[in-house]
């Protein structure tokens, strides 16, 4: 079967313990996650994990049936393709005076924001959906990355449907 | 001890089970996490988790040093006070005529935008530091959340240093 990338949004208890059980399950299952994030929400006594995954059908419905085993896990949904999808990175990069210009142009067209700046190097600050974040990166690498990290994705439906009025 | 928060950074081996391996720890030891973000990096054989722990100072310690332990840990840095910290959240509000000005008032002034517009809702795109975010949160309490989801910190420190020539 055909893999393809999958984001599933899963509410659990906002205990402590709660993330290793989740990601126990994964590495027990042999499930490679992509990026994870884990938050509050408009509960308090909930935490909403986002996960992306790379597997088959298959896989998707394996996970889903493992996750609601957990007693921890009180909803679980797979996201339509056309939910709203982001994610943030800051990203360092050298700072000489010969790619400047290149590296300014290139954060006003994505909306960036340059957000530490010193003559060595600037953090540059960007959100948007994974393939832009991944267009942003390639762009910078000629220029020299020194350091970046991202959130991984986090993603709501479209509509005014939540996770628990579905 | 007094407790206060504070935020570390972990470069793992970019292979499966690691974020159980890590989580496992702080279950074991009884630190609950306020937040986790794991996410590529500018080495793709290294994962980065960034970590919000409240905590004194001696809980600091302890969690470094079991940090160090775990072989797929390669890197452990506590940030800095003034590193750039930031988050992003969506947020899904109700949309009422009689709020919607308040609404789009807010948005403008936390320079947040509106990704996904109905008659019934509409869903929010905020980054900044937590503090910035929770007071969005608050702000948006009395129109009526209807779900919202939070990426978790990611932070770099101030300068040209990264956490490998540091």
């Amino acid at each position: 079967m055909e893999k393809s990338k999958f984001v599933i949004a899963v509410y659990v208890d906002n205990t402590a313990g709660v993330l290793t059980r989740v990601s126990g399950m994964f590495t027990r299952r042999g499930f490679n996650i992509d990026a994870l994030t884990v938050g509050e929400t408009e509960r308090s006594e909930y935490s909403r994990i986002t996960i992306c995954i790379t597997g088959d059908e298959y896989d998707k419905e394996q996970l889903i049936n493992q996750l609601r085993k957990l007693v921890v896990v009180k909803k679980v949904e797979v996201l339509d393709e056309d939910a709203n999808k982001r994610e943030l990175m800051l990203i360092k990069v050298k700072n000489d005076s010969q790619h400047r210009n290149d590296i300014m142009t290139a954060v006003d067209v994505f909306r960036a924001s340059v957000i530490d700046y010193s003559m060595q190097s600037m953090c540059i600050e960007v959100t948007g959906n994974p393939s832009k974040i991944d267009a942003f990166v390639k762009l910078m690498q000629p220029f020299g990355i020194l350091e970046m990290c991202r959130t991984g994705i986090v993603a709501l439906d479209r509509g005014s449907e939540t996770l628990f009025t579905k």
